[in-house]
């Protein structure tokens, strides 16, 4: 089973009109209101893709309780928490240029709020199950909040994905996630460390056992140890792919997590699992791009990528 | 009583930000979420009067739940019918040169949610109430629903305000409304008529009691006959008043619709009741220009500008 933390999910609606112009009043037509937030995007692209993912995090106010409306409809389990405040809007507005995207902080947030969840998670998961934790943390969100999810994962048995950035990225590192999965920007304003490879690599140093960076159109580069030697491997697309980049990366999530979950053999670790699924990563995210909504994905594109890229292992020097 | 109708009511939520950028992501702080739409602002502006209004309309969805909520909190009473799709938001981002505003166009509503709208107008009133009708009419309004409220009303000795544009306006006018409050850009586009004192004359002709045209910073002029004979009356704020405008307006019908209920003389007609009231009527739309939410006003302002604005009357010459 995959379950998915969506600690700051949002209601994401998108507005279209012919061009947005600041200090004007607009007329705007509705092209969607969907659940949104990192983790949900992900359990939607596994929902899709046959898996029975189960959603936590927190939600609020109507905006909560639309998004619950909206996963029921969409046959997605979840058992998310209620809080005070109401959950975020997220509002994007599409004109002719391009899109205007606007986010809210999102509602206040306990350290008891946490340890509900932390319990809620604990219940849920079985040894060999993935926690995927994805995205960023609502206001006042304890600095060990992340870590220490991913500290109680790691002792059940259950393999972690992390998607996030920051201090929180370092701390996921620190906690020994299995695989976390920042992009290129996250990865070196987290470490200060400019080259990407590097970066990932003092990632590995502090406790991750694989870090898949995504690079937008150049694809993914993954740095790991084998038996203690440092490997990378890198896996691009083979066409240039324009469209919707929201959502890509949730949907490379996805696919590290549904490697992650499919590698039944007891010694079954992070490298050994996603390593040689690169491909599907660099697929399934192409895909998301063909798709207008953040957390669906185009099947069509998906297949043909899959069958068309490759993944390259080198070894790192260091 | 004042019963205030509001057929196409908003969730009204209003960003910060530093500097709105078509084409970027923003973090916006959230200064408010509330329950919007004219006749609600209407109803808020009597509510604060210490009135005790009741707003009726179509609510759908978790934004029209909200919005139930917001007016249970801030004690007006309601009897909005419910409807299929969700009540539209209004987004209104300010930044630090100015507000741009998102419309959403509201859910499409049917002939049979303006027969039950209707029916419930009609138990709630009783002679000498009066009926304020505001603001625009969702998607699948018959084009004769508002006309056929104002005719129920008159027919039952209600006193009846409308605040509305285009087709709409001209049809209340025929429909023998007591008092019509367009602005001068409405009152022009509505009868294609450029001066205002002829284009109210106009709508006077076809049937309105009394038309109040608010003039933003100039205040209002009014027109209307006096035993066969055309008058104005103009009233204009002995300051500049900088703020925000919207809701000045309904602030205007506000003042509009007590003068029209405290007028209990059998022989009161809208002109006897409202010409003389005409300086509450730019006190109130003011005061509200100093409140930085829509359906509020700021006391002190009311109170300067109401014991300094003056009223004069002119014979028309026509």
């Amino acid at each position: 089973m995959i379950l998915t933390v969506t600690a700051n999910p949002a209601l994401d609606v998108t507005y279209r009109t012919t061009a947005l112009r600041p200090g004007e009043s607009h007329r705007v037509g509705i092209v969607g209101r969907s659940a949104g937030g990192k983790g949900v995007n992900v359990a939607r692209v596994l929902r899709a893709l046959g898996e029975d993912p189960v959603c936590v995090g927190f939600l609020g106010g109507s905006t909560g309780a639309e998004i619950r409306e909206l996963l029921d409809r969409a046959g997605i389990r979840h058992e998310f928490l209620p809080v005070q405040g109401p959950t975020r809007t997220t509002v994007t507005v599409v004109d002719d240029s391009g899109a205007t995207v606007l986010n809210e902080p999102g509602p206040q947030v306990s350290a008891a709020d946490w340890r509900s969840l932390a319990d809620v998670v604990a219940t849920l998961m079985s040894p060999g199950d993935v926690l995927v934790i994805s995205g960023s943390t609502p206001p006042g969100t304890p600095p060990d909040a992340v870590a220490s999810l991913v500290r109680d994962a790691v002792e059940m048995d259950v393999r972690v994905v992390v998607d996030t950035s920051g201090p929180t990225l370092l701390a996921a590192a620190d906690a020994g996630a299995d695989v976390l999965k920042p992009n290129a920007e996250e990865l070196r304003a987290a470490t200060q460390v400019t080259d990407v490879r590097a970066a990932a690599g003092a990632l590995l140093d502090r406790g991750a056992g694989l870090v898949v960076v995504s690079l937008g159109e150049a694809g993914v580069v993954a740095v790991g140890d084998v038996e203690g030697v440092r490997q990378i491997w890198t896996a691009a697309p083979p066409e240039v792919l324009t469209g919707n980049p929201t959502g890509a990366g949730d949907a490379a999530v996805a696919a590290i997590s549904l490697a992650l979950g499919s590698n039944h053999r007891p010694d079954g670790d992070a490298v050994s699992s996603v390593a040689p699924r690169l491909h599907d990563v660099v697929a399934l995210s192409g895909a998301a791009v063909m798709a207008p909504v953040a957390g669906d994905f185009d099947v069509p594109t998906y297949q043909r990528l899959l069958a068309r890229t490759d993944v390259k292992e080198t070894h790192a020097t260091r």
